[in-house]
């Protein structure tokens, strides 16, 4: 049995901006200054157990050049071009179809292609368990993650037992503060990581039962892939589906749901919040560019500055800071959340341009 | 009789750091957003009374295109180059010794290339004045600002008279608070603008007698004046010249110093307080771009932008934020006075690059 990895790439987050833009989001940025961007990362650790030809790259069409050029070992027939987002169901369905004409016996990883993971030898530990699980079983497994906060923005899994790998419970996408600390304490419920493993096969039954209208879609266009006419075939289907996380649209509902938890340093840096935490930080509490970047009274900020570009900053406390050639930033760490509301006035003025 | 106009222009001021910088220093930007610089603003307004041909810029050599690029209505022989900064005193002396021998009659106005005058016409009054008083007398005039409050950074003139031109009673150099709000509340006190107005034979004499080294070091050199072997005569000259101000070597010893005070809305603009207080605010009583500028909870702030970047600032009260393509600058407006500090550091890490 042949394992391919997915690496779901079409992401538009905003955010990170103005460091993150439409026209190069998250998944081609190095947020943390690791030398590496976050899909560069994703691509190295599942090479531990992948070969480069098993890899299969679902992005939005406009950054089909920008998975090229930071996945160089890869082939443009690897990369599969989403012409509008319809969230992660359509684009795992597009994957397998493509993956079933191909190889119908193959094993799939699916994961996204922004977070970061500390332990990688862990993880592919776990993956290759789950791997060894999905051979033997028609089973659709999915990674959790012990959670180390009631963290409100992720989705929670909740196991039927304590082995490693355990029948799931339930679902809960994003509870409020009060649920997730009783989650955090009864020690059932882990983090949904968005990391899949299973058959092809599998899945393809599964997208048959429980979301029908999608896997007719493209069941019907099939045969155009690979050839000339799959653009055209793949832009048809696509402007037909309905927007639905693969979470609700096959997990929550099917009984052959599996979750093998572990503890790997597994981090979505969805946050500005969350790049300051895994940053290393100055005396001052300042997570900050190595050089260039002079502090005076100023704590607990967060930096982010062009290459070669310079800062003086005084007197800041708990802000976050981000300069780039076109956009400056300059706001509360605590009013990330609107950020948001931000690129809506920026852009109801200015238009895409800053956007 | 002719009349001249010499602009100083070799300041490189660096109070306006990071958008004053050594190659481009405060008299070439436009900090207040008027469209023109401040010495095309001081070419003009001297333009209404003073024919083109009749001006005199003494600069330092570096900046020599950038004032022909500012006032290409001069030709480069009117473009006096001074090898180093050596106050106000050398670079007056040079100026003079090239007109006394280009027109030995004339009458010289000599202004700073960096201020703002509002009320132009009662300026050019007021010089119009002087020129007649000087053409009548020996005598070397200065012209007083009525001022406006107790400002420590500024050089006092005690007038003897009420007289609309007084003869000049003592001169104090940057009082402290005390002193300045005395000099306010007295009336006899008026802020030193450091324009001057003299026949070009009276400031030739008054160089004789108060500063003979640097009077016989120009004229030493006096016939190499407009020839190829000017420059290297001005390089030698200026390196052996002690640096002095004109108002400190010349005009608080001579006895025949007098001035006319007026009110015509000057401001030397020397700080970003200032540059705050001369612009345009909106409701919030924030200075900044007129667009691309997005103010979120924040007041009393100085914004500069370079052209088409983009500001999203949340939270701030009583800040400068500056930004130019490779230094941002955020600092309290209550710490202005310590740019000079974060200059220093730069420099001592990073070089000349970023200063």
């Amino acid at each position: 049995m042949n394992t391919y990895c997915i690496i779901m790439a079409g992401g538009v987050g905003t955010r990170f901006w103005p460091k993150s833009r439409q026209s190069r989001p998250k998944q081609f940025l190095d947020i943390l200054g690791t030398g590496k961007s976050f899909i560069r990362h994703t691509f190295e650790r599942f090479s531990r157990i992948i070969a480069a030809e098993n890899f299969i790259v679902v992005t939005n069409r406009r950054y089909r050049e920008l998975v090229l050029e930071h996945l160089p070992e890869l082939t443009p027939e690897q990369i599969l071009c989403e012409p509008v987002g319809r969230n992660t169901a359509p684009c795992i369905a597009y994957a397998a179809g493509t993956l079933l004409r191909r190889d119908p016996d193959a094993a799939m990883i699916v994961t996204p292609s922004d977070h970061i993971i500390l332990d990688e030898e862990e993880f592919c530990g776990i993956i290759g368990e789950c791997l060894d699980f999905v051979a033997g079983n028609n089973a659709l497994m999915t990674v959790g993650i012990k959670p180390s906060r009631p963290e409100t923005g992720y989705g929670y899994i909740q196991v039927s037992d304590q082995s490693r790998i355990s029948k799931v419970k339930s679902f809960t996408e994003k509870p409020g503060l009060e649920l997730a600390q009783t989650f955090v304490q009864c020690g059932e419920f882990f983090w949904n990581s968005g990391i899949f493993i299973w058959k092809v096969r599998d899945i393809a039954d599964a997208f048959a039962k429980y979301l029908p209208e999608i896997h007719s879609l493209f069941s019907g266009i099939a045969s155009a892939f690979g050839t000339e006419r799959e653009q055209d075939a793949v832009e048809r289907v696509f402007s037909e589906c309905h927007p639905i996380s693969i979470d609700y649209g096959v997990m929550e509902k099917a009984d052959n749901v599996y979750v093998r938890c572990g503890d790997f340093g597994w981090s979505d840096v969805g946050t500005w919040g969350s790049v300051y935490t895994l940053s290393r930080k100055d005396r001052y509490a300042n997570a900050r560019p190595a050089s260039g970047c002079y502090l005076y009274d100023s704590r607990n900020c967060i930096v982010s500055l062009p290459d070669d570009k310079i800062a003086v900053i005084k007197g800041l406390k708990d802000y976050i800071v981000v300069d780039t050639d076109d956009v400056l930033m300059i706001c509360p760490r605590s009013d990330e959340q609107n950020i948001r509301k931000y690129i809506d006035e920026v852009k109801y003025n200015d238009g895409e341009q800053h956007i």
